[in-house]
């Protein structure tokens, strides 16, 4: 498989695709929606060919879940599908212009970022999730999935090519690398010539990887140490359904809480309210020392002391790490040691102290009064996502549409010389 | 010397920095002003010796040049700095808000970058540019300055920390690597838990050593081969001043002319005129064989056969490509294949063309009718320049105070839950 060529390639789609004009963008993702409910014959059995596959290869059932395709789940890709098509297009917006004194007219406009390359796991539907964002906004990709969704990916993309030939587009403006080989996601981090930006959507290791052996610059993010400080003037009753919500709703998922600090003030009322109430989803506790004496009957079974290392897990389950902290100083000192800059907040009735903690922690989105599940593009008002990111340059946090564009700048004069 | 204390002083010193208010940074950077005209005997004695080593390891007069500080030099630096420290502070700045359907309240507000990494050459003022502009915006960064500039930027950065101090701000929010071991550019790249950006300012090796070795995302550019076509429609008088502009004012800058494309129906009235007008200046030409043939009565002595690579090459001297070109797509393709997207532009007065050119060409600066020399910070309109980004993401072209920014979401609610 050569990558060079598949790089050379994209990079040539990508021209044509920047061409494109909003309207034809639109047809092409309909277009396509059309095209793999038409198909979804041929992808179902393409995807069941993965699963039988998988399970004889022994992946855990979350894992076989997250790769299965079945028609609810194919019409619901097909549905977001849709959804992305019919957002405005960002491409030409003009983000700044005016007229210099020597009468130079300069203006900054969107453009494409021209290749994205894409590293993803076994989860189909980020191919057409992927597929659909790059295009709506005139990128190419080159997509590199999970070794366990090669036949799903191949039927996909098959139908994505497909509908690319159809309206008169390069099919080579979404390539997949139709080769289980890990040398080749190595390969492509090495493409700068071709490859504008590099998308991990996985796990911490995936983004180490990625950083380390990346030419082209890559967007880390997804992984979220997630904090909640429960203020001294918080309302506590409307607290506990905003913490229930941030850690219960989806636990799995990087926006989910991690840790709540309590103030030492309430620690006492809040402390045993708080597990009692969370236990009855499910939650299992990592006390810090801190929080420990707000148990004098001895620790619900729910509750164990925390260990080394807790404070900087991300726990992607039903666990939840207490600590009780002297106020807003050591609430904000903690969360700037042990958050992974991804989504912190403050429950409190304090304006100062709302207004200190959002000047003073640095994630990519400070809360509150709210849950850290809000971290999303679409609860965000983006519309779609195609990652969120925790590094600092580019974008912070959900990255919708837009910031799959970059601009030029177009400057026009009357033969102007610089003085 | 140990770099990961020296990143994690910077990271330290970036928090104290970013909640600055932009007053208290402005007075800071105005003291630095008078600090440096205060030891300006030491920063010239420092300088005379890096000066004196320089001769003595034989290094280029023009290096020796770069490297050469003088009062008017520095007192050029001091002004520069005394209006970078004018500007408006975009820290703080809210980028977009908007009360979402569920009446949680959401903004996008500019916070500093964090700390950056800065590797350049043996020039002394990048030092205190790159200060003035790191502290404005409220960010750290650690300087890599060329091993000639050993002394010089001993004494400027012990100024530089003096002013930090004074003004209530940590010493190591300007650090510098103060040992010329080229190991630790190195390890400065690979430094991503502290450093946020990596900003080369130098030749294309160091840019690509910086690509390939860094973990942290690197903002590439600095190198043009820039492109001016002249359409048939251009009005050839007003051509030659446009193009002399970008040609000679500055030839050794990356916004300096390489290549001159002309349209095959005015080649055989211009191109003579062309290199009669420019040779004035000792300029020389390297024509492509689609040139040759309007030279009828034999080349002119400055006119000499392109050779191989010689489309490829940024001259950064007075030497100018000579192309023909059947038309707009002929000029646009060879834009694609041998600009480096930096700045390129047409003369033209058709109308529809130009829309083509803008709209075709991917390049950071597209122009019409203007002389590529604009591509600069201060010449289009943003006060101060760090660097000019030829690669995509983040900041394209010439990157100002803004540029050394970056965003967070703040969400405010009365404690809302996803549901």
């Amino acid at each position: 498989m050569n990558l060079n060529e598949i790089g050379s390639h994209a990079k040539k789609a990508a021209r044509s695709l920047a061409r494109a004009a909003a309207e034809q963008k639109t047809q092409l993702l309909n277009s396509l929606a059309d095209r793999l409910l038409a198909s979804a014959e041929t992808i179902l059995a393409a995807n069941a060919r993965d699963v039988q596959l998988a399970r004889q290869a022994g992946l855990a059932p979350a894992s076989i879940d997250r790769l299965m395709l079945n028609p609810p789940r194919l019409e619901s890709i097909v549905a977001d599908l849709r959804s992305v098509a019919q957002m405005p297009d960002p491409v030409g917006e003009i983000i700044e212009q005016r007229t210099l004194p020597n009468g130079l007219r300069v203006r900054r406009q969107r453009v494409p970022l021209g290749v994205l390359g894409v590293i993803y796991e076994a989860r189909p539907n980020v191919t057409i999730d992927v597929a659909g964002l790059a295009l709506k906004t005139g990128n190419a990709a080159i997509l590199r999935g999970g070794s366990e969704t090669l036949h799903s990916n191949r039927a996909l993309v098959a139908a994505v090519q497909a509908a690319l030939l159809e309206h008169g587009f390069p099919a080579q403006a979404i390539q997949f690398i139709d080769d289980p080989d890990r040398a080749l996601v190595h390969a492509l981090l090495q493409l700068h010539e071709y490859v504008d930006i590099i998308i991990p959507r996985g796990g911490a290791k995936l983004h180490a990887f990625c950083r380390e052996h990346s030419r082209i610059p890559v967007i880390t993010g997804g992984i979220g140490i997630c904090h909640l400080f429960v203020d001294a003037s918080a309302d506590l009753e409307a607290a506990l359904p905003v913490i229930r919500n941030a850690k219960v709703q989806r636990p799995t998922v990087c926006n989910a809480l991690d840790t709540a600090l309590v103030h030492r003030d309430v620690a006492a009322q809040f402390l045993p309210r708080l597990v009692e109430y969370l236990e009855a989803d499910g939650v299992t506790f990592r006390a810090d020392a801190s929080a420990l004496p707000y148990f004098p009957d001895g620790l619900p079974a729910s509750v164990t002391p925390a260990g080394e290392g807790d404070f900087d897990t991300e726990w992607l389950s039903l666990v939840l790490g207490l600590k009780v902290v002297g106020g807003l100083d050591e609430a904000i000192a903690h969360i700037e040691t042990h958050s992974t800059a991804h989504s912190d907040g403050i429950l409190t009735e304090d304006e100062e102290n709302a207004r200190r903690f959002v000047e003073q922690v640095d994630s990519a989105a400070v809360y509150v009064n709210a849950s850290t599940r809000f971290t999303d593009g679409a609860q965000l008002g983006l519309g779609a996502e195609v990652a969120v990111s925790t590094q600092r340059l580019h974008a912070r946090g959900p990255m919708g549409l837009r910031e799959l564009t970059t601009y030029k700048w177009v400057i026009e004069g009357e033969y102007h010389t610089r003085g």
